[in-house]
C-alpha cells in the first residue's frame, strides 16, 4: 500500500462539485443574519452574531461532531478519534465580518472544516486524532477595535486588558462577554497546550488576485506578512490660493503627495512587499485655500521583517527630505508593528502534495492580510491554504466572491490533507 | 505752483502715525460684533451684520458725510463737492467677513475711505468731486454662497436669480431682504451710472506674502486674476492593502498625488499664475484599504487669461495621462470660469505716483483674490492698492493682521490720490 492515501478514495464517494455547492449553500445561510438590512455584516456578539455561532453549532452537531460554544462565543466543534488521548489537529477560521462584508472572509475556513467532517462521517470514517473545527467569534476588530479576541483566548494568548475596551456605544468587552452568558475571568481556561495540539490549518480567500491572475484555484501559504503602520501628520502653512505664489509655499497637501508616490515607487522594488497610503485626507479643506494641514496613513507589509524594515526606513528618511526640503513640519507615529509570522514547512508540504495529487500547480505566496493563524504561531504548526477571490481579488466588500468549483477543489484538497496526515508525519 | 499738491500738505496737520491709530481701534470697535463668540464672524443680514452697518453708517455722518444704508444693505456714505452736478469718485471695499475672520480684510478699505474724509472735513476742505465712501453688504459668498451682492447692485449688475437662491436654514437672498426691511423688487434702482461716475478705488489687505517678503508697506494692483476652478473626482479600484501587489493595483489617490504635483510644478512655470489644490480626500478611506477613489479641487489663476487657460489645458491633458496610465477613471467638472481684471492704467498711475511721493517704491503686482472692485470693471475706471499683511501674509483667519505704520501709509497715499485727483486728469 501507497505511504499515500490516494486522492480519489480520500474524498470517497463525493460527487464532483457536491462540496463547492454545499459551501455555497452554508455561507448563503449564514449570511441571511445581519445587522445592516442590505448586505452583510455581523460583530462581536451581536444578536446576529449569536443566531450564527447557535446556528453553526446546530451544523457541526448535525455533521457528526460534538459542538458548544465556547466563553469567548467561539463555536468549538471535534471530530473525535477512538483514542480520548490523542491529539488534536485544529482547522478553523472566524464567522464574524466587517461592515457590508462578503459572504466566504473566514466563514469559508469553517465551513470547508465542516463540508470534510459531514464528508467523513457519511463514510463513516474516523480520523487518528481529533479533528477540531472552530467557528472563532471575532477577527475583523469592528465593534472593539480588538483582533483576534477567538483565536487568541483558544491559543492562550488572550489579553486581558482587552476586556475594558469600549465599543462605540460604551459598553466594554467584559459587559458583552458577560451578557452573553459568559466569565470574562473564565477566559485563559479556554486555552489549549501545545503538547495536545497536531497543528493548526486555515482556509481562506486569497483577498487578492495573484491565484485569479494566474488561473489557480487555491495556493499555499508562505508566511503571514509582519505589517508596520503610520500616522502622518503634515503641518505647512495655510494661505489664500489666489494670492500666494508658488515660490513661497508651504503646502501641506503637496508633501503629502510626494510622499504617497515615494511608497508607491519604494514598495515596488521588493515581490512581496507592498505599501499603502489608504488614507489622506486634507482637514477642513476649500477650494480657494492652500493646505496647511494634510494627514495620511502608512501601512507597509512584506512577507519577511527584513524587505519590509528597509523599505519602512527608506519611507521614514525620505519623509524627513521632503519636510525639510518643503519647509513643512512632519509628525510620524508608529501605530503598529507586528512581525512576519512563517508558515510550518512540513504543513506547507502536506498541502502542495494534496495540491499536486488535485492536479493543480502548486503556487506558494505570502498572506499580506493577518489571519487567526498568527495567533497559534509558536503555540504548534500553523498552515494556511489560500482560495481564488474573484472580481479582481475584491475582499471586505459585498462584491467579494469565489466560485463553488474553488471551494470545491480548496475542501477535496483539505480532505486529502486530513486523511493522509498521519502518514506524512510517520506517527501512525 | 506744482501740477501736483504736495503730499504733504494733502495729509495735512495729521500727526505721522494717527490714521494708523484711528484705522486699527476702528476695525477693532467693528470686530466687537461677531456671529461667533471667539473669533469674527459678520455674514450677510444677520443681527450681528445690521449692528456693524448701523455703527458704519453713525460713523460716516460724525466724519462729516451724508450716509444711509441702501436696499441691499450697502453702507453709502458721501462727501459731497460744492457742486451738486459733480462726477462720484467711489472708495470702497466690503464689511461682511468669512467664518473665524482677521479684522481688516474688506474693512480696511472702507475705514481708509473714512479715515481720509475725517481728515479732509476737520481741515474743511472739499473735493471738486463727490467722494462716496462705501461699505458694501456682502462679497465673501458664507451665507448663500453669492458672491459681490453689495457690490453688483451699485454697479447695475444684480443677478435677480440670487433672490431665490437660500441659506443652510432655507431663508432666500429676497427673504432676507425683505425682513431687513428692503424691497428686493428696487434693487436695479441702485444702480450707477457711467457717466455719473469718475472711477472706483478699492485699498484692500494683499492677503499674500509678496509685500512683507519685499519689505514694502503698500503696492499697487495691475489686475484681478481670472479663475478656473475644477472639481475632479478619481475611481480607482479598491483592495486589501496587504494582498494585491504594486503592480496589480489601480489606487486612486496615488494617481491624485501625481495630479497635486503636476498642478504645482506646471503653475511654478509662469511668474503670475498660481494653481491649488484645496481639497483633497480619499472617502471613507482606512488604514489597510487601497483607496479606489480620491476626491480634489483644483484653482487656477494668473493676471492674464492666456496664461491661466494655457495651464489650465496642460493640466487636464496631464490629467488625461496619468488616468490612462493608471487605468482609473477620471471626471473633471468645471465649476467657474472667471476672466481676468485689468486695473486702469491712469488710476494705476495715480497710485504709483502718490506711492512715490510717500517716498515708496511703486511695486506693482497682480492680486490672486477676487475684490468687489472686479463688479466696476467696464462701467468705470478701477484700480486699487494693496496693504502688507503680516504674519506670513495669512488671510481667511484670526491670525491675519497689518500694522497700524502700514494702515497709516495706506491712509496716507489715498489721501494723496484723492487730493491730487483732477489734476493729473487736467480736469479742473
Amino acid at each position: 500500500m501507497d505511504m499515500v492515501t490516494d486522492a480519489k478514495s480520500a474524498t470517497g464517494a463525493a460527487e464532483q462539485g457536491a462540496f463547492g455547492r454545499r459551501i455555497v449553500d452554508l455561507a448563503a445561510r449564514l449570511a441571511q443574519w445581519s445587522e445592516t438590512p442590505d448586505g452583510l455584516t455581523c460583530t462581536y456578539l451581536t444578536p446576529t452574531h449569536r443566531a450564527v455561532a447557535a446556528e453553526l453549532r446546530d451544523l457541526m452537531r448535525a455533521a457528526g461532531m460534538t459542538a458548544e460554544i465556547d466563553g469567548v462565543g467561539n463555536v468549538v466543534g471535534r471530530y473525535a478519534a477512538a483514542d480520548p488521548a490523542a491529539k488534536a489537529l485544529i482547522v478553523a477560521s472566524h464567522y464574524d465580518t466587517v461592515l457590508n462584508a462578503g459572504s466566504y472572509d473566514g466563514r469559508l475556513g469553517i465551513l470547508t472544516g465542516l463540508a470534510a467532517v459531514e464528508h467523513l462521517h457519511r463514510s463513516g470514517r474516523r480520523l487518528p486524532f481529533h479533528l477540531d473545527v472552530i467557528g472563532f467569534a471575532e477577527e475583523e476588530g469592528v465593534r472593539f477595535s480588538a483582533h483576534y479576541i477567538g483565536s487568541s483566548a483558544i491559543a492562550g494568548r488572550f489579553d486581558m486588558r482587552l476586556l475594558q475596551w469600549r465599543d462605540a456605544n460604551g459598553q466594554s468587552v467584559a459587559d458583552v462577554i458577560h451578557k452573553a452568558g459568559f466569565d470574562p475571568e473564565a477566559i485563559p481556561s479556554l486555552a489549549r497546550r501545545a503538547q495536545d495540539l497536531l497543528g493548526y490549518l486555515e482556509v481562506h480567500i486569497e483577498q487578492g488576485p495573484v491565484l485569479l491572475q494566474e488561473g489557480l484555484p487555491v495556493g499555499i501559504v508562505t508566511s503571514i506578512a509582519g505589517t508596520i503602520r503610520y500616522g502622518v501628520a503634515i503641518t505647512g502653512m495655510v494661505g489664500h490660493a489666489g494670492t500666494v505664489p508658488m515660490a513661497l509655499r508651504r503646502d501641506a497637501a503637496a508633501a503629502a503627495a510626494e510622499i504617497v508616490l515615494y511608497v508607491e515607487r519604494r514598495c515596488a522594488a521588493a515581490p512581496t512587499l507592498v505599501g499603502t497610503v489608504g488614507r489622506l485626507t486634507v482637514p477642513g479643506g476649500a477650494i480657494n485655500v492652500i493646505p496647511g494641514r494634510c494627514e495620511l496613513s502608512l501601512d507597509i507589509r512584506a512577507a519577511d521583517d527584513a524587505t519590509r524594515d528597509a523599505a519602512a526606513s527608506d519611507v521614514l528618511a525620505e519623509i524627513e527630505r521632503i519636510g525639510a526640503r518643503r519647509k513643512v513640519a512632519i509628525e510620524i507615529k508608529e501605530i503598529q508593528r507586528a512581525p512576519a509570522v512563517p508558515c510550518s514547512a512540513p504543513l506547507q508540504a502536506k498541502l502542495a502534495a494534496a495540491v499536486e495529487r488535485a492536479g493543480i500547480r502548486p503556487r506558494y505566496l505570502p498572506s499580506g492580510a493577518g489571519h487567526d493563524a498568527v495567533s497559534f504561531s509558536g503555540l504548534t504548526d500553523i498552515a494556511m491554504l489560500f482560495v481564488r477571490c474573484g472580481n479582481g481579488g475584491i475582499s471586505h466588500s459585498p462584491l467579494e466572491t469565489i466560485t463553488p468549483a474553488d471551494a470545491d477543489v480548496a475542501t477535496r484538497v483539505l480532505l486529502d490533507v486530513l486523511v493522509n496526515f498521519e502518514t506524512a508525519h510517520g506517527a501512525r
